[in-house]
């Protein structure tokens, strides 16, 4: 089907910079196929009038569970450890498959009402989720979680060949391995989780650097940094992905710049734990490619990648005392295209162009967080709060329009939801 | 008119404490006159359905400068003096009348439509802000920036008693004497308006330890710290509230106990100009009094108290490295009648009780953020946005329903801050 935008102010990449221009966009089947005039033999089929609207490249969501989405306050002012082995993991222990669909669901209704067309998932129930994320039209990179040793995983590493072969219908879901964290796998099932990515062409999804508690952890039984410890068992030899880095030194972002490892920030999450702020300006400055994420709903306690985009465009310029630290336009590339560059994805998403998918949020100016029109780019991460997009093309169909999700029930996720809280009595909890 | 908001989830504080209750709420003229039972002889003449909906006390905006909300993200990235004296202050010289007044309006929209009913505003042009107040149904506390010496400040005192007159049709509006900062009036000029605010019986709102440059600035030139300027010139010898105290110290923070003096904090606002964190937690250990601000839309660059509630929760846990150190229930009283007080309106407003203004702002549970609703208090916190505000009620008044303003006209405000800034050529600025 022929969708152009028409006549929308849009964020484009031109020669190196992201620019605000008004322009039509043209979409054919799942790609965008022209950007200003109308490519030769361009049927029409769809108007979207892009008249007080503005067009940006769908938000990438980089660090996610999305099965916690019904988790949401229920464990809050708790430090780390007790945060997690506590109540989250109990709750877990008590999740039925359908429990995970609809927390699933719930997740994908908040992203996309919040502009995120792109999340890189870690959890144990992929097929789940990836029936969620298939009916939901969303785009997702998923992995299940890996805990254990080389002797002994569960079997998990055979599962994750499974649930890739499950997903072989889909063309959004694409896959990584997931080795959890250096405190829930030893030294050599990192060895065999990474022989096993080169083995099957697949990157890394992993946690590192997140509490001090994990550093301490891993300094003593390891003798060496999480970072140090995931190089010496090749992590970083296929492209890596890692969440938090919250407590890294130079050295270990000297390893992270030299192998080419994206880095995810949860400004929130990392906050809420009490795990502190990620250096972000200087591993940008070291050159490391920096990308967002919203964690899980248990730690945060949205989905919302504008609220996170917000967070890190403010925490960094309190701690360093100075507003030139990290600017809107390095927030921008960081919620969009270099996601998608984590995520092996930068020839297909993240951007507004020619031959990419049509994966784009657009943003519906006539609200006063975004009044007057000064500064588009700025207005992103300074100023909206997620509740302006309007409407959400991903893969080239429309998913969501006047902020009506057309792929879900919306009503019916809320009821199951709260079916599970209920039933799990999270609702007679003393808060 | 009695209204009803019938069967509804309400925070209400019941023993020192704020729980959520499923109860009624009773509304005759400006006052809420039952909460659960309706009181004898009350005359139902509009009721509001409760179901899937939270009903709260209107937020409390501490501290802004609402003219500035059409100059939203012209000026970011930018040191604080640069950004006062070198982008704000000149385009301030090019304001009309008319331009406070829209600013004003698009301001007032903005807190609206995110649940705040009451502001405290420090401007120049106070006849065009309290006309926007006034047709608006908002509630605010007002005050004239003064600047300068006892001898000269252009006739700004004498301009606030007119100004209280020309206010006296509005119950809705009261004020304060509003000495700017010590960076811009003198120590002699600090008593004087201390001796006015005595002899007229009226608070004092002031900015004090924002920057360090103004720390740097007030002790070379009068050898202390700003907070002991304030003191020994007497502004806390009547309700002082003071926006910022980012730059103090345990001396500054015991002059701020022992003169019962609030502090509002502006989180966006200060880590945005680089000025960094106050320390909120530590203010909290001694007694004072802290309610919470938006700043003005230049340097936040929104004036949604969600935002900043969501900031305030969050990144005190990162800089002290605990998730203990403030919690969601210390923010929703930091948000509602912690403001109340610090303005010297407890007794009026900042809580759901019988007797108050009915000042209420009710929040549609269906919307993802607010899904399930595990613990609705953490939830304003941590995963609201402000869209979820459905209905606002002021003194009373319906002025918000299904998001829709019942009391301005949304579309003819943005259209004219758009028109002020093609006028100033703001839209044409290289940002």
């Amino acid at each position: 089907m022929g969708i152009v935008i028409r006549n929308v102010q849009a964020i484009l990449p031109e020669g190196g910079k992201d620019v605000v221009k008004k322009t039509s966009i043209y979409i054919e089947n799942d790609r965008i196929v022209g950007i200003g005039d109308a490519p030769a033999a361009f049927k029409e089929e769809r108007v979207i009038d892009g008249k007080d609207k503005l067009a940006i490249p769908g938000l990438i969501n980089c660090h996610t569970h999305s099965y916690m989405a019904f988790m949401r306050n229920v464990a809050d002012d708790l430090a780390f450890m007790d945060w997690l082995f506590g109540t989250v993991d109990p709750i877990e222990q008590k999740m039925t498959d359908e429990d995970t669909y609809w927390g699933a669901c719930l997740a994908i209704i908040e992203m996309m009402k919040s502009g995120t067309t792109c999340f890189n998932d870690m959890m144990m129930n992929i097929k789940q989720t990836t029936r969620a994320i298939k009916e939901s039209g969303m785009r997702a990179v998923m992995c299940r979680g890996l805990v254990g040793t080389a002797e002994d995983d569960g079997g998990r590493i055979d599962q994750t060949y499974e649930e890739i072969a499950f997903c072989k219908d889909c063309d959004r879901i694409t896959f990584k391995f997931g080795p959890h964290a250096p405190y829930t796998c030893s030294e050599d099932y990192f060895r065999r989780v990474s022989d096993e990515a080169k083995k099957a062409g697949i990157g890394i999804h992993v946690h590192l650097s997140e509490s001090m508690s994990e550093m301490e952890g891993v300094r003593k039984e390891h003798g060496c940094t999480p970072i140090e410890m995931a190089e010496r068992n090749g992590l970083f030899d296929v492209p890596c992905i890692a969440a938090h880095c919250v407590q890294v030194d130079d050295h270990d972002m000297d390893i992270l710049a030299k192998n080419g490892v994206s880095v995810v920030t949860n400004p929130a999450s990392n906050m809420k734990l009490g795990n502190g702020f990620a250096p972000v300006p200087e591993m940008m400055e070291k050159g490391i490619n920096v990308c967002i994420g919203t964690d899980g709903a248990a730690s945060n306690n949205s989905l919302n990648l504008f609220h996170e985009m917000s967070l890190l465009a403010l925490i960094h310029k309190g701690t360093h005392k100075t507003p030139q630290c990290i600017g809107a336009r390095d927030v921008f590339r960081i919620a969009t295209i270099n996601g998608a560059k984590a995520l092996g994805l930068e020839k297909e998403i993240g951007s507004l162009e020619v031959g990419k998918k049509a994966d784009i949020a657009i943003l519906d100016l006539k609200n006063p967080s975004l009044m007057p029109a000064n500064n588009l780019i700025a207005a992103l991460s300074y100023s909206a709060n997620g509740s302006e997009v309007d409407t959400v093309i991903i893969d080239g169909k429309v998913t969501m329009e006047g902020r009506r999700i057309l792929t879900m029930d919306e009503e019916l996720v809320y009821s199951k939801v709260n079916e599970i809280i209920k039933r799990m009595e999270l609702d007679k909890k003393e808060y």
